[in-house]
């Protein structure tokens, strides 16, 4: 293959993928340059085949450099040029690129300036699936966790000045400073405990008890913060996700606000590509799907169904019968909403007239197929 | 007893037990061939007893393919060969069953084949009581869960570099290549903290600080995660135990569907084994209960009253009276629903008929007593 | 003092207050023998005050002894001898009494009979406060913690046999034999990490890294189900502890049932000691104060005035006045209903009539007060 | 510069923030004192430069006395001079300012006398953000955190005294003592595992391990504990902040009380200094803003539309058009009600009149822009 042909094919792929986080290419690209720069610094390794694993690494770091190439000229055709350079892709996608050359060009020891390949790892960033998620919560819950924070450092100070005191004359080698201390606090209040500075005086242990009791404490607290924003966080994650999905199903359009909100509420997307098995037949059930998008199979004895958009199915399990009589899989990439027995029964408590419409369908159904 | 008497009971035996998940046998089978595989180990017990231990192992091993031949042949019987063999029960029977025969016919040294022994432990796994709740608090927190993976991985793979170029001069012996950093880093992250791997200078202390730190946060973050799913888990898992057994209780019978929600969500399911002490006289009392299966014994002065399935008892502590009057005990295999005095309040606030219907049947009760 | 004016003085005492769980000179008592079988292991210490440090632990044990005989003469006196001998009290009374005296008569080196003086501490058990809330929490969730130790003590077997088979040759000292193994493993999957079994071939590791992450997993999931557990338990035992009290305030007795249990779940109890301050003057306030039980006095500008059982205070901080306008403070043993601006707001838009009541009685107050 | 001219104006300086927690001069000297405090102990830092670190020191220790007295003086102007004194701000200040004369009086080594510095940190904690709620959540939940202490003390007794009995033998040299050996459970059950103290007896073994699984335990009930009551903490004061701010927006003046108590539990308040970006153009928005106080700016094509209190803006993502159509940044100090998707659908359900209104504006906005 020559150059004229496979650099333009290669910038059509990279620019079709421009506006997306991750293709699998750049997966790989940064899997085989990290474990190659890994590689690198392995005497016995690198010995056997030096030649591989500095090719691999070149043509890593070529892709990458390209990578950017190919989308900054994307997006300043786009007139998006300097909204993707300050985006923190296009800083992660600059880094990639520009890193490791700009090491090598400085004259830094080649094994050392590779080193640098491993910021490559940062490209996986933005694929990360709950990252939105984890980001508001540490947005939201940002100042009590930067109060726990400052407390874990006061601990700190305070600890290390007292065990400095404690210890100094006893064990001048590793207490024989402060900054000394300040390592042993932090290594024992995260409950980390090397044992390589370790307080031997009686008093000294005491407050060493006491620096591991707090480091108890602080880790609950983090953990208490966190686990309430949590909480927060993946019921509101789960309301946005649903709700655009819930008025495109037909069952619930004639629904009013209120009980719309209350769906939205119980109801669980999942989303499944295609030739996955979904129910399968004797198991016992214990929810309904309705399908938001796509397209699944039910594999009735002699023929097979196919449910489009807005169908449902699975309702016999909250209904009363819990084996599944069929298996159901998908066609295509699908998009479900997952209702469970529990909210099910819940939702019909309140809202009695879904019931009657799922019961008028279910008898519908087997009528149809005896 | 010849052979011919003992395989065909013991078949009968294994038969009748296929559907369920482990039987008393299975487990002290699992238990002895563990302890066994384990004392093989050890030269001096080993020298004290080889052909006992041997032996013991045998007979393990021999009732485990026993046991998977039997069930095999009992689920071709009903025609769900397949289903079984390729379910995770059937999966696990047969690595029981199969792995240390096939590692001593391929040539093992006997004392490394038998460790194979150590995969009889997943027999127990089906037989975890909480496990499908655990499985769906996996599932369902998977996204979240997962994010949370990838920044550990992250961490561990910037730290571990930095952490390389910092140390590897100094201690060109413990930090000599990334791998080496990438066990000091895991160690670290996960605030184990074995101490053999430890930075020695300023700056690599500091970047070990911030992992020590960044270690807490993702032990809080993971934390939360699980801790945000369960409480919904918990609350669906009780629900649904608890709504088939409400129905039967005739006491509820007439409620409608909103207040039959109500009720499934403050009542929680206990299956006591016969003879099981469930109120002892004189105790304080914050619940009522009611039987749906099974029999509970009321030990009145002078007489022992039988209560069947549908009858409550203990409802005296939710009418003003806090100290038992009786002893209550199950005399079968019995299943209550317990209602807590907080619930039940709350519960009458809001259904106050329901109030009326204990009052009258404990006012009945007492005049009876007296 | 003669022995027969002491004798019976302690008997009476001890009578008195073989109801409560713990008296004050039981904690000295207590105290004291821990403190004095802890130091007679230290050599310098014992060597110094040999006579004291026996001395002391006698007249713990003779008290112990004492206090246990009289409980039981108490206690059959009431005819409930064996319904204190067999409850755990009892049972920790009898141990505390008879340990180690049975120890020393069973010939033991009486260094070592004393050690058993540790289990005084078992009689500080019933005292502790939140403990029923504990023990209901680890009853409620006791399913999910149990299939949570399971997991661990499976990856703790799967982990520890792979462990052995890769380290053996290489480390036959720490890793040679399963148990020893065992302790690597408990050791890593607790993230404590001594140090002191350390993998060290490539493969060892990984699975070692493996652990380390699954033990943050089982400490999180434990977490999430303590967690779970405490917030149903805080809420539930609240309510209990708020419900009876609120009923004997006035202000809340025309309310009907439903308001009560609103009511009920947002208060908060509170149990002072005389001479406590609740208000301190021109601080800001944010909750208002329901008299339960015992008297508070308002320090006014020129007089004392005393509220008694059912009055309210601290009401200006709720109707828009932060500042405390004045230093209140208990002058008995008082239990207090404490009720917060969040919801008292949220109360209110519910019950108009309640803001009504305490409105009035605000204004009315300061017309007083003028 | 005299002295006559800079003491009135640092005495004004510190007089004017006098009631505020901490300036941005009392953060300096905080954190440059605390630096030196460390570099004293540090011999070859201090050897370079022994007079910097010195006039620092005495620098900050100056400023520190200064603010004191200026503190006192201005506070018995105002007659508060004993509530300042005896409040926490107040004797942290005296601390700051007289620990390190006292000491260096007292005839201490001038190095050792410096190390007190390390108590200025405790300046900071008025200052942490979240201080105030951390510990309402400690008060409130005192009672289990308590139990859990309580608990942990008992199993580090009585697991330090079995392991003594179990390795003193072997291990006389560290596991001499109960002292010894309570240092050793510590260090267990806080799962810090130092490893300078390490059982090596099988049974000494076994009660490790059941001491590093209370461990988990133990950390399991503080994080549930705390997660608890974090969870219950957030929503109050988030609720606080809230309500003031929501009754001064005009669009929610014509609301009921049920309704503001709604509409409060979903806004969240946000501070903003001037000059910050709050929307950024072409983003995804899922939230709408309205502004408390302060004043923000649209950068419409063309002009700049000031927007000041009461006034709305992003309402667009919520009525379908997720695209951020301008970008909106502070010009002013700015508080505002962030309204999430979520909570407005979920509010516009029940109150469908504001739906409506915000609708309306909407609607007129865009008719002004085209």
């Amino acid at each position: 293959m020559s150059k004229r042909l496979v650099l333009p094919a290669l910038t059509a792929f990279v620019s079709a993928t421009a506006g997306r986080n991750m293709t699998t290419a750049a997966y790989v690209a940064v899997a085989t340059g990290v474990a190659m720069m890994t590689l690198l610094t392995v005497q016995p390794a690198y010995d056997t085949a030096p030649h591989w694993i500095n090719a691999l690494l070149s043509a890593c770091l070529a892709y990458f450099v390209f990578e950017w190439v190919v989308r900054l000229r994307h997006m300043r055709r786009q007139g998006k040029l300097w909204f993707y350079a300050l985006s923190s892709a296009g800083v992660v996608d600059a880094i990639g690129a520009l890193a490791v050359p700009l090491a090598l060009l400085s004259g830094l020891d080649p094994k050392t300036a590779w080193l640098l390949g491993v910021l490559w790892v940062l490209k996986v960033v933005p694929g990360i699936p709950g990252l939105r998620q984890l980001r508001r919560v540490l947005v939201v819950e940002s100042g009590p966790l930067l109060s726990v924070l400052v407390i874990f450092l006061m601990v700190v100070f305070l600890a290390s000045v007292a065990e400095y005191f404690l210890e100094r004359d006893v064990q001048p080698q590793t207490f024989g400073s402060v900054p000394a201390a300040l390592w042993w606090a932090v290594v024992t209040l995260t409950t980390t405990g090397y044992g390589d500075v370790v307080p031997i005086t009686p008093l000294g242990r005491v407050v060493a008890a006491m620096v591991m009791i707090s480091g108890l404490g602080v880790f609950g607290l983090w953990t208490g913060i966190l686990a309430t924003g949590f909480a927060a966080e993946t019921r509101r994650d789960n309301f946005l996700k649903t709700w655009e999905t819930v008025s495109k199903v037909p069952f619930f359009a004639h629904l009013g606000p209120a009980a719309i909100a209350d769906v939205t509420q119980v109801l669980r997307t999942m989303d499944l590509p295609p030739r996955t098995m979904i129910i399968r037949k004797d198991t016992n059930g214990d929810c309904m799907y309705f399908v938001a998008a796509g397209e699944v199979e039910v594999d009735l004895p002699g023929r097979k169904v196919k449910l489009g958009e807005g169908a449902f199915f699975g309702e016999m399990a909250l209904l009363g019968n819990a084996k599944r009589g069929a298996s159901v899989s998908t066609s295509k990439v699908t998009r479900l909403l997952v209702l469970d027995l529990v909210d099910f029964r819940l939702l019909m408590a309140r809202h009695p007239d879904l019931a009657e419409t799922i019961d008028a369908e279910a008898k519908r159904r087997e009528r149809e197929n005896q």
